[in-house]
């Protein structure tokens, strides 16, 4: 397995299928998603030759509303075809089909006239952010709403508003997601977890770069010949579908998850970020810690700071080994969660670097093992040609600076932290190693 | 169980008390010490209703002289009436009716003339300090004594002394101790031990304010409708009396004392100080350092600096998990162990803030448990009102950061270090996620 | 045991035999290596008394060429007897008998004209230290070769060459070590283990210091009337020696050593260099940092820049707790491994230092142990004539904060650690404790 990225820029191409995704009106379920998850399929594939492709594309659930998963219940189907309010004025304002942030995602429907004083108690706006729509839900309790500019809520004059809101909420609909296992090669159960989540109407970074990603990652997985682990794509929506997801797949996570990460606002090139797991200790830990740490402006978070779908992965009675990764994280950069994280805050540039580092991750992960020496001393390395057999200055080697540590009490990733090298690179030498026998 | 510092500034009342004690020459045996024992059970309640307050009032001990306790024995009680040195030129000096500490502590009797040069070898003076009269004892091998200042000394003519100490150790006295089990309202037999020691005589920091404080504490207390534990209050002599009363308890102790705290020159208002036990891993240090670090001008001490009554319950082979807790330390301030260390070297503040401090302890140790979350995933704190279910920006609340870490490895202490906030504000989310059983 | 610097410096006469041994020409296998055993022993004592000194002087091993050890073969041996090349002008340089860093060591016989172009294949010299003859080998790929100068390199005019190398293997041969075991004067089988090694020829730091001062750590050792361990001393041709030694006593080693030492760089007097074991973890990494971290110029390294027999006995199945002692490191001296690591790099005050940080261990390692009190809470120190009976300031002392520690949970360097003390200045006070019954 190699990283192709000297050949594959693919940053362009994710940044088109952003473009494609970004109008859609998403919400935790309904309509936007599903179109959205389809979208993505396309990607993956032609729908030709279906039945050889049928492992290579992702598979689509549908859990009915009302179904009960642990503390929580699967939410009503939402349906929205338009919103608006007409002002006393006569004119259309937080006009849903100019902008779905307008209407509070999952909203109800609603059809009245109203005072000012009235419609203010159902509108949403930033002080600090005055041009910015922001982005507000209310899945856990029935509201209607419209969010608005603050600058555009301060010039509302007093007078009757009519409000509008084609909404509706069906308790017979489902809750969607989708799901991909990349099977290994060497027929090993042991998986590597890699989750986001594609619930967010029009933002970008937040949230379509990790479905993005994601998309990349599975493609360039399905190309590879070799596969020591299998590899689980999980695509959400966020918190509840993630909850689904272990209630439907707990037992089977905990037993084979070695490595999970939680991909969000992978999209914008100014940092990456990591976020680790309560006790910091994982495999995913190590293995994104090993990566990102040589990334310039890399940030790094303790779970405290979590708010992705790690919340669940990593809560008490799940207990997965699981980390959060971005680029700037969510929450640190200020258009999060407003108008204003539209396609401008995402780049060919940025994608392409959480793909990449990503691929590094995984790459670590493949070669990462516990060799032991099979010789008592320092084998010969001079005869065997990995050591050069005239000596003149002191010269170390890889080789036998990798093998001093071959006790089968580290894995590659320890002894490459140890070496300060990245644990890919030891990749050949690993390989030469394993050829002469010298370890196992 | 509340702090109750906003209705209650006890250091006034506190100070008051140390103005009583302060004139009593106290010494690790005789009456000394028994009369600064009965102000304090004084204090601690009205006489009526003798039998109901009983629990409520010290245990005052009385052990044999000539007793063996481990490596030591039980000294012989001490009686002093009055001492004094006339001078050559008939002038009455080093009084001890105008200040005890003119006579060396525990001094054996003498009325004899001497030479000024004899005189000399029985005078103790401290050349750094040349307007205060040192504290000395010498408690373990029979000596007589003065105490006097440098300055005095230095004044001395030749000629004729008349050293007169009407003092006199009896081998059929005892040395007293005293103490009060304040049980816990659930039938826990696990102890919170507070010990202190008065022994001192005419000195405030060190050792009045101890004694003072650990009053108040039982006062405060004793007014609580819950207390999780059981709390111990030891007031002794120090060395011997805290090794007496290991002698006493050994098993009780080892067995029961989840963290104690040896409390010593808290009655200034300069610093706070904590004395960490051999490897600063007990419950005692975690809470100390929990409460402690936070306050300003805070010195932490690792268990080499140790000087009090800690030396004992922390030795090799009794290992209780005790830490010692001061404002400034005992030694590092300069008037310790003199003169000096008078009424003005405390103040109401001084007290009150080691109170308040110690009240913050108990209230940690009292909400301190581990606790498992119920839920598979995060439970919906939402439904529960424990969580907004409009969500605009990003927030994370107390309650879920809790949440995340309740796998029953951590205590509250340890939660609340995480989340960097004071483990008592953690109460009533904890109270809250007990009701609704999202915690056991 | 005592360090017996004040009487005795050593480092005159340890520089006195590097002289004599500084022109022999030594491989790792020959006559050079035997004939400076030889001399070595002679060092150790007069070969009167045969007998009653046997176990005074190291014994000689020679272990046959082509013997399979581990991973390698003992190589054949080599003898050398002349080198020289003429130049077409008749000038005879890299002559062997002027200087036997002309010769590639362990090269084989040449006798033969050719061109400058053919020699310069065969010719070694150093760019960036161009006046220097660098030190090179050839052990296990048969080559012929002369080093020389850059300056004197660039100087070759075109013509015919005569090369002439009197050198010969024999697969009959024998590769010698030495070793001596100083039994403890108590029947302990615990061995602490010096490691150096003697094969290289007219280098002085690199390594003629280590042999020397482990013979003087032996005359030492030898004077001493009390050792608590046994000592084994081994002196090896670097790599293939100690992985015979290790070949030939792998279950002694594993079974008896319990910190072990390799000299090697111990001449300059520039650093002290610690080369640590894999994981920092053993006894010879704790007592070693104890005695060197205190030391002016101490540079410590890790595992990773290991070089010389440490490679051995650390490597992971062989996993002896064995660390790198140097002044300044190989590698890290610009003279190391040319002509130039000469007798003006080591020096008397050099040798001194190496001997007696040696010796310092080696004195912490003889009192190490772990210590418990015997008593329940501290005990009377005072009456035992260990601390002032009459106490006027607060003042410690080393016993009981040794004491306090005394709980079987850690041995004297850990004490002395937290103590911030020497661990050899804990001796008396030991002694007084033991003596007393305090301490067992």
């Amino acid at each position: 397995m190699e990283i192709d990225t000297q050949n594959n820029f693919y940053g362009d191409k994710m940044y088109e299928l952003a473009k494609k995704l970004f109008p859609l009106c998403r919400s935790i379920t309904g309509k936007g998603l599903r179109d959205s998850l389809y979208i993505l399929n396309e990607f993956l594939g032609e729908r030709e030759r279906e039945r050889e492709r049928e492992r290579e594309r992702l598979s689509i659930h549908s859990i009915p509303s009302g179904t009960s998963v642990y503390d929580w219940v699967v939410p009503d189907e939402w349906e929205i075809n338009d919103a608006y309010i007409i002002t006393p004025d006569g004119e259309k304002i937080c006009n849903f089909k100019e902008n779905n942030l307008y209407i509070v995602n999952y909203s109800e429907g609603i059809n009245k006239e109203l005072s000012l004083e009235e419609l203010q108690q159902h509108l949403y706006s930033m002080e600090n952010m005055p041009d910015a729509i922001p982005y507000v839900t209310s899945y856990y309790e029935r509201r209607w709403g419209f969010c608005i500019s603050h600058e555009q809520r301060k010039k509302l004059k007093n007078g009757i508003y009519k409000v509008f809101i084609d909404a509706k909420h069906y308790s017979d609909g489902v809750l969607n997601y989708a799901d991909l296992i990349i099977p290994s090669t060497q027929n090993n159960s042991e998986e590597i977890l890699i989750s986001t989540y594609l619930c967010h109407p029009s933002l970008a970074n937040n949230e379509l770069s990790g479905p993005i990603v994601a998309i990349y990652l599975i493609k360039w997985l399905l190309a590879q010949k070799e596969r020591k682990y299998t590899y689980r794509f999980v695509i959400v929506p966020e918190t509840i579908g993630s909850i689904v997801y272990i209630n439907q797949h707990l037992e089977q996570l905990q037993q084979f998850v070695k490595a999970g990460f939680v991909l969000s606002c992978v999209g914008d090139d100014k940092q990456y970020s990591l976020i680790h797991s309560p006790y910091e200790n994982t495999l995913a830990d190590k293995v994104a810690m090993h990566v990102l740490k040589n990334k310039v402006n890399f940030k790094e978070y303790t779970f405290i700071d979590r708010g992705s779908d790690e919340r669940q992965y990593c809560s008490p009675l799940v207990g997965l080994p699981v980390v959060g990764i971005c680029r700037t994280k969510y929450g640190n950069y200020k258009e999060y969660h407003t108008s204003k994280d539209d396609l401008n805050v995402i780049s060919p540039q940025g994608l392409q670097g959480a793909f990449e580092a990503m691929q590094e991750i995984i790459l670590n992960l493949e070669i990462n093992e516990y060799y032991k020496s099979t010789t008592i001393c320092e084998p010969n390395l001079g005869k065997r040609g990995l050591y050069q057999t005239i000596n003149i200055q002191y010269a170390g080697s890889v080789s036998w600076a990798f093998l001093g540590y071959c006790d089968g009490k580290n894995d590659v990733l320890d002894i490459a932290n140890i070496l300060k090298i990245p644990a890919y690179e030891l990749k050949e030498v690993i390989n030469a190693l394993k050829l002469h026998g010298l370890i196992k």
